[in-house]
């Protein structure tokens, strides 16, 4: 079992470092010798799940433990190399779903880092003091900058197409072309040099941001961190401390203080359910920053989002996730309203981003979702984004004073999911008017179907067979067709550079890596690093 | 071999008649015994490639020999069936790269009908007399609008991922939430349920524009096809013939009027080299109507596009297609100042169109483009398109006097790629003045590189050595990563509901098809229709 937690006293292969003036240091020294699985080494300061989970931790923790940096020096620990990419031996030795999930949480840190850049002001400086190849480019093209040293030798490159026959996967491609806007026959030559491009050409086809010499390095790109940092305000804090979330693993289930996973192998479905606050919304700011990390948002959220890694990574047959709430509704609207009023200050603001991270992580969840809204639940603003990210959502009729929801403030645009529009924006594509004049009101089980916020609204001489049905004739699907047409429903209307990564190249990415001349017993993914030679099947597709 | 070309009357499965008000009826009364293939039968109006190449020959002429049409019916022939969607056994028993073309050639087909009704004001109206599923609703969703028979029994829906363990990858996922704008939630339950949503509920879901009685049904679509036709002037034409293109096929060739296609199979490399116009371009508009189906760049782009089908489908392991053009620099200035001059004429609208689709046919096609730009070339406008639209492009530089390139009004935005920009704006995507700012004129090699309008400018002493030695790189390199590379670098910016079908869809839909779970012994399109179940592995991924 993979386990999501960890703290920077248990870093094995990154080193955080707050310096002067709100700039920190993230150094990255991979340990060879420490792998998530024993049958590879990381040489090379390459990677695998086990560094990511510590990338994905830092750029989290900074944001909260640390808001007053204001600028990251991403730098290497070893010399003449910054970052090798994903390690090839650990990438040709799983299996294709691990493959796959180890793209998407790859992505999901890189985009975590845009996102701590543009919503935080904690910008990313990729500091490439020595080669920078395939993931290792992919890192540093999720920094605001990048700056490369010159000494004749070391290159930028995205040797995957030539060496390995698959994809620079982890948003390469993507953000070559649409982030940093190279020119696209550039981009072209650019992909297929396995040696990459250095000095001078690099810079003048856009792919990176400055060439330094190796003398004057170190100091070229503080220079270049106290620039970034000084486009910000200086003050925010002082953070708070995010300890590990309490949890209880057992067998069929994890148990949270605010959430509850349980698996029902038989049916292939696990439950989600979120407990909703059990005290009074906070009326004073203090309060909350007292709450610190068990201020219940932050804490629901956070449970909410390690159970969905958890199902990714350790839960593979796992098809459908049924998503519930308990609480009190009040209650969870009373959170939403302290949110929206205190949202200037900086913890609530991070506060809010980090459901709306965790949300997309939801979206982009390979499992179907449906939402079930019962009584005692509290499906309210923000709970409510569950129901409204999920497939579909049954909700039990049982008249006037029976099972509400309700829409808050925080419904209209506080979550935007990965292609910019809220999921009321998303849902209401073909009436844009409805989506903007859902009040924030509580809402019947009749009243929410009318509204089109629920899928179903059902009496409760139906909802229990409606419900068991539609579980029964999910579960007997096709889990390859149901991803791909979750990932083609889900996200309609604009395209954004996430959108992108994560339903053009990651599909590509997947075919190829389905694919004899990747994978396959002669493909180059499988032969590299041995003596032996790729053998292709020539037929294009 | 599979030959592309037909005309009316050797259709075996549609039948095209003219009416009245400008009125065209199109038939699909597809003949079962006249598969393609001999090991299906086309039962149940289901189509098969052969199908679809009458279909796109139909709506091409349409355009061209009946451009007084203002409104198309398409309806079946068989009744209690529209149609079946694609040949299950068909799929079933095609290899894969058969099967990745043959949905690309149908999505392209289907656009084809978007692009009459948006840029020709044909429009086409769905009249769904029986049960219309999969391929078949995806069909009508590419009508403007679809009627459906209302008689308690006729359904729309796309039974693929319940089935068939596929998508319904012809567009219709995207077309079902991006086109028509279905709530996410219903299109999710619509897309998993086999036997589909018929009448009240089908409108109300927004799946169908019309419900009508069986007795009233053939009334109500004539009546909706006038509203159709009323909404566009009324007189244009007379149209011009479209006889099929004159060609020469030989083992390793074919020669057309305008165009010479020669394959290099050691090398996998084809050379597509354009011949410019031998000819003034006519000063006269009455010139352009007298030539018909011999003005140069109507027959010559219907040469190219022809080339480019024959490459998918009858030489898959050509990986490298050498873009060339012979002839008279200023003729084919000239050409492009007569298509410019006379535009606001249908023909010349037309041919325009069908250079906007062949070039985008040219974007779609799945193998590596090198532009060479050499002596006695004639890269101007439409054809410096090619160019423009390669993966990179090779110019020999012979000094001032030596081979030229030439930037012509056409170039902005005459012929927009599937994401809505030209070529030269996706090209400078990070510095969109240099796209507006690329005037009409002539530019030597140097001038062309300072431009960015070409990859590299190589004296001739570089340039022979240059060109070997990246053609010999590019054939070495793993086709499917090819595809995956190419497809994500050649649409930069924005979105649209095309780059969806083509990037995200269709990469979906490939990754499906490679999968056990759909094409494996036991998966659901290998065993559908005999008394076998499918066997899924439930690993989500």
């Amino acid at each position: 079992m993979i386990a999501f937690q960890t703290s920077p006293e248990k870093y094995r292969h990154w080193k955080l470092e707050a310096g002067d003036e709100g700039i920190a240091s993230l150094t990255m020294d991979v340990q060879e010798d420490a792998p998530l699985r024993p049958d590879y080494k990381l040489k090379l300061n390459s990677y695998d799940l086990g560094v990511d989970i510590e990338l994905a931790d830092a750029v989290q923790r900074l944001r909260f433990e640390q808001p007053h940096i204001r600028a990251v020096v991403l730098r290497s620990g070893k010399s003449n190399i910054f970052c090798a990419g994903a390690n090839i031996f650990m990438l040709g030795t799983s299996d294709h779903p691990f493959k796959v999930n180890f793209c998407k949480f790859t992505n999901e840190t890189r985009l975590a880092m845009e996102d701590a850049s543009q919503s935080s002001g904690q910008h990313y400086i990729a500091a490439c003091g020595g080669t920078t190849a395939g993931g290792g480019y992919e890192l540093a093209l999720a920094c605001d900058e990048i700056l490369l040293v010159d000494d004749g030798n070391s290159a930028v490159s995205l040797p995957e197409t030539a060496l390995l026959a698959v994809l620079p996967g982890t948003g390469g491609l993507t953000r070559l072309v649409d982030k940093r806007k190279v020119r696209r026959d550039r981009a072209d030559v650019f992909c297929t040099l396995a040696e990459g491009v250095k000095g001078r050409r690099a810079l003048e086809w856009g792919l990176v941001d400055g060439v330094i010499p190796r003398s004057k390095f170190e100091a070229g790109v503080y220079e270049r961190a106290r620039a970034w940092a000084a486009k910000e305000p200086a003050c925010k804090g002082p953070g708070i401390r995010l300890p590990e979330l309490t949890l209880k693993i057992s067998a069929d289930r994890i148990d949270y203080e605010d959430v509850t996973l349980a698996m029902d192998r038989s049916l292939r479905t696990a439950t989600l359910t979120v407990r909703g606050p059990r005290e009074d919304a906070p009326k004073e700011l203090a309060a909350i920053h007292e709450a610190g990390a068990d201020f219940w948002p932050l804490r629901a959220f956070r449970s909410i989002d390690h159970a969905l890694l958890h199902l990714r990574f350790n839960e593979p047959e796992i098809g459908l996730i049924l998503l519930k709430s308990e609480g009190d509704l009040g209650r969870a609207c009373a959170i939403d309203g302290a949110l929206a009023r205190f949202e200037g200050d900086w913890l609530v603001k991070e506060t809010l981003l980090l459901i709306k991270r965790t949300l997309k992580r939801l979206d982009w969840t390979a499992r179907t979702l449906f939402a079930l809204i019962e009584p005692g639940s509290c499906f309210a603003g923000s709970l409510l984004e569950l129901a409204l990210g999920a497939d579909r959502s049954y909700m039990l009729d049982s008249g006037d004073a029976g099972v509400c929801i309700a829409v808050t403030a925080l419904n209209h645009g506080r979550f935007p999911m990965s292609n910019g529009l809220s999921r009321l924006e998303s849902r209401f594509l073909g009436d844009p008017g409805r989506a903007a004049g859902a009040a924030a009101r509580t809402l019947s089980a009749g009243d929410a179907e009318k509204a089109g916020l629920v899928t179903f609204a059902l009496d409760a001489m139906d909802y229990e067979d409606a419900v068991r049905v539609a579980i029964e004739e999910r579960a007997s699907l096709s889990p390859d067709a149901l991803t791909g047409m979750e990932a083609n429903l889900r996200f309609a209307g604009p395209e954004t550079i996430e959108t992108k990564i994560f339903g053009r190249l990651s599909a590509w990415q997947n075919w190829i890596f389905t694919r004899p001349n990747a994978t396959g017993a002669q493909g180059a993914l499988t032969v590299y690093g041995t003596p032996e030679r790729p053998a292709f099947d020539w037929r294009r597709t």
